[in-house]
């Protein structure tokens, strides 16, 4: 899914050169983008977590060497490298905390290590902060001063950007949406990160599964029966297909989600309240180009509009995010143009 | 109760000068600090909104050019002049919207108003977000580079202040964290925003009386009767007393309500992970001064705990705010001072 935007020439492109690094569990992808934020070349490697981090660093840098090399471009062009990476981490020392996805790379220094193979300065980031800044650099939040992005997978990551800077937190913890409190009560439902009430529990993909296996359990009938009879895993994305098939209670989970996440979105409306909020991730039911995505993002707007108070309900604007998953390269590389302007 | 920290003389003070004001629905406060926010002088004026905007920017302007005099500081020792008023209002524009507080006000051009009367620049602010910036400048926050207040009265105040800057909002509606929602169920408590399920509606005074009220009729015994019995009004006031004597009833009251409120902090921590966190108001329950007051404080902390993150829930500062009623005219003169620094 990554590249989604057409490359640009060297000789169309506007100096200086950044390069993005987006780090995951298991792929990372790196491009190099222009001032505009424009991508020149990209590759995509393996992360490879258990060959531990000194060798994921050496290999990243690699991999800068080599989207220059492809871009036609000499080292010099490229001012400043970011990283983003997945959480915990401890962003002012660079190095990560004990990230989940990455077991074996624990308190490692991987900030100084990336420049040291790369011989460039890098600037570090989480990557949700980063992917919200490549929207708001260069995707849905371009037209904007601040904007909230949401992502909707596994679990509901976010970033926030108010006045061109991302919300890291005094603990590395700005932005944790998913973890909001959208229930208190004793019997509200387990997030994935032990707790009760947070939106992850109501708004992921591991919830909207939750809460499919609950309602066919008390009883809804539902064209799932048939694909979960012929051995198919229930999956968000099973959900999806049945209820843009017509399938009445995947529909209605669809739109419970879009819900809970409208009741999400009030809350960090009414704490930051940004010009936009951009929802991504894997799990937009199709986003814009199809029904089931554009009524769940009507549905998002509706729950917004009836909670938020009444300036903001009617200015805000909230819409799918445009950069898929490129998004966390390229704010990683927008974040490291800030950081050289400073 | 406003000027609860002993005056500098002129000599000791550290110039340059700023005043700050804070327009309240009933009084108006006005006081004039040095650099490092310590007052010279203060006056308090009746904000009386039936006479007109007009009327109230012309007093303001007065009282400014009074502080100044009994300062026994020259016109041109004052840089600037911090304006801090009850929403709704338009920051940028210097505005007031529809402030609930300020009927005939609504749409009055008060920043450049107040200018015109006290021939001083000033800096428009909400009252909410000085009051944090002058605890975050001298008071609970003055150790940290970013703080959260939040006001407990008939409604719950916030302010956010982060890397010293005080978070507005696009639509001036940042830092409504009272109007977070907490519990998105049907049967969720409605809030005097007209909105269900809102922290307002569970940890205000106003919440107090209503919780303590369903309690009773539900056939909880308290001592609060006989008061009640004797013509007392119930308010939050006379729980705190109640629960200070030894009412169970009363005593529970005042713990949920720190429960509630700590779950309202959490949202705001894993949405903004500020240094610290400050509780401030006129519903304190007697504050650190207090065996109640501390025991609803380690209720508060109590609740974070369990719910927050751990980095964050080990390493945030949640403490009483420490300004009272003077943190709003102080933090408008920071406001003011930080403007003049730009």
């Amino acid at each position: 899914m990554a590249i989604k935007r057409e490359f640009v020439s060297a000789s169309e492109a506007q100096p200086p050169f950044f390069v993005g690094v987006d780090v995951g569990g298991t792929n990372t992808k790196i491009g190099l983008v222009d001032d505009r934020g424009d991508p020149l070349s990209y590759v995509q490697i393996k992360t490879r977590p258990a060959q531990g981090p000194e060798d994921g660093a050496a290999r990243i840098g690699q991999a800068v060497r080599e989207v220059i090399e492809r871009a036609q471009l000499d080292a010099d062009d490229v001012h400043r490298v970011g990283l983003a990476a997945p959480g915990t981490m401890d962003i002012p020392a660079g190095k990560f905390l004990e990230p989940h996805n990455l077991p074996g790379w624990f308190h490692f220094p991987i900030r100084d290590r990336v420049s040291a193979h790369s011989s460039k300065p890098v600037t570090f980031a989480n990557d949700a902060g980063a992917a919200a800044y490549g929207e708001f650099w260069c995707g849905s939040g371009k037209e904007f001063q601040s904007l909230v992005l949401l992502t909707l997978g596994t679990g509901v990551g976010a970033g926030i950007i108010l006045d061109g800077r991302s919300i890291d937190g005094a603990h590395g913890h700005g932005a944790e949406c998913g973890h909001l409190i959208i229930d208190c009560n004793d019997n509200a439902r387990r997030c994935g990160c032990g707790q009760t009430g947070h939106l992850e529990a109501y708004a992921s993909a591991t919830a909207v599964v939750q809460r499919t296996r609950e309602a066919m359990q008390q009883g809804g009938s539902s064209s799932l029966q048939q694909h979960l009879d012929a051995g198919s895993r229930l999956t968000a994305r099973l959900v999806a297909q049945e209820a843009t098939a017509g399938d009445a209670l995947s529909r209605e989970i669809v739109m419970d989600t879009a819900r809970f996440l409208g009741v999400g979105i009030v809350s960090i409306l009414h704490t930051v309240d940004p010009q936009a909020v951009a929802i991504g991730g894997a799990m937009t039911f199709g986003g814009s180009q199809n029904e089931l995505g554009r009524a769940f993002l009507e549905r998002v707007r509706d729950e917004v509009r009836q909670r938020a108070f009444p300036v903001v309900a009617e200015n805000v604007i909230i819409d799918f995010a445009t950069l898929g998953s490129d998004a966390g390269f390229i704010g990683a590389a927008g974040l490291a143009r800030a950081d050289a302007a400073r």
